[in-house]
């Protein structure tokens, strides 16, 4: 199998189906970008990969290369195998959507919740849970007293990771649209999906 | 209006309506024992307190008096009012469940998942999103490292805290039944929900 490319543009979001054992690598292209990543079993789009579930799995606040993503059902879903990037990664935000961008002034916005949830529904998935984001390169900090800190993405122009599928999954990566604070560094760029050959 | 105590035996839970501006105190009443809480907007239960959404609100890790809960849509749906306990709260971990307790080697064991969805079908709501709930006394730390760590519940018999519902909600409390780790000192207790006179 050769390998497939899906360039997602800045603002947007592609579903991409994964079977069980298969890798795909998601590329900042430009760097400094986002990428709000969600996994949904294909047999069952109500089993996802929860956070609140692989926080208890890896005993871990943020992802690391070599741990795995569970579901809300406890089964692993995704193994995170290769992180050629600073290896800065949130798993405790909620995708930006409408109503936060409301809340920030900005009407009609576009949202990785809503990228999301188009990408589903032209799988034929209507009415889906939204489940709490992987949000890969974004950089987000705790402070001794809890409180937490936001900065831009530190990644370079192609800077990538590399996930494989534990079960046959439908992945969706956002490329995160958010442009009224920095952590897209006030640029939403593009992103990439690779389907990796055996 | 005379307040209402309701005694919630060890490992059950017990749903309560609370309408906007009112009230409700949530007791341990032996001491040492976690509460997992839910709250649900009552006109639309696919509605509800939501952790990832709360953190980036709040900007916090942990829940702290004085400050908001909102909802997977953003609106403010409880504010935490009163803190009579050592101010030890969880929003990072999932409720138990079936598969968490097999996993643990513990076949048909109670969880507060399974409490949660009996309480609301006996509403008769019975296909609910799970939320990640708010764990109150539950005491979980974050290493430098990011890695995460569990203690037993450092409350003592009749702490408390006590909210005001933002909206009408349909709240659910559930006295965590885990007892294969020292959450709940490998003995759970009872606690009490009371909705207080205004």
């Amino acid at each position: 199998m050769e390998s497939v490319f899906v360039l997602v543009p800045a603002r947007e979001a592609r579903a991409v189906r994964v079977d069980t054992g298969k890798r795909f690598r998601i590329q900042d292209v430009e760097g400094g970008q986002v990428v709000d990543l969600f996994a949904f079993a294909a047999n069952d789009v109500s089993e996802y990969a929860s956070a609140e579930h692989t926080r208890i799995w890896v005993n871990r606040l943020f992802p690391r290369v070599g741990e795995e993503f569970v579901t809300n059902r406890r089964r692993p879903i995704l193994s995170f195998e290769q992180d050629n990037s600073p290896g800065i990664h949130d798993m405790l935000c909620a995708a930006c959507d409408p109503t936060r961008y409301e809340l920030l002034g900005a009407k009609d916005h576009p949202s990785c919740q809503v990228n999301l949830m188009r990408a589903m529904a032209e799988l034929g998935h209507d009415a889906i849970e939204i489940p709490q984001p992987i949000n890969l390169f974004m950089s987000v900090g705790v402070e001794p007293d809890g409180s937490l800190t936001w900065g831009p993405a530190p990644t370079k122009a192609e800077d990538d990771v590399v996930f494989r599928a534990l079960l046959d999954s439908v992945i969706v990566a956002s490329a995160c649209p958010q442009d009224l604070n920095d952590i897209n560094r006030f640029r939403p760029s593009s992103i990439g999906v690779e389907l990796l050959p055996d």
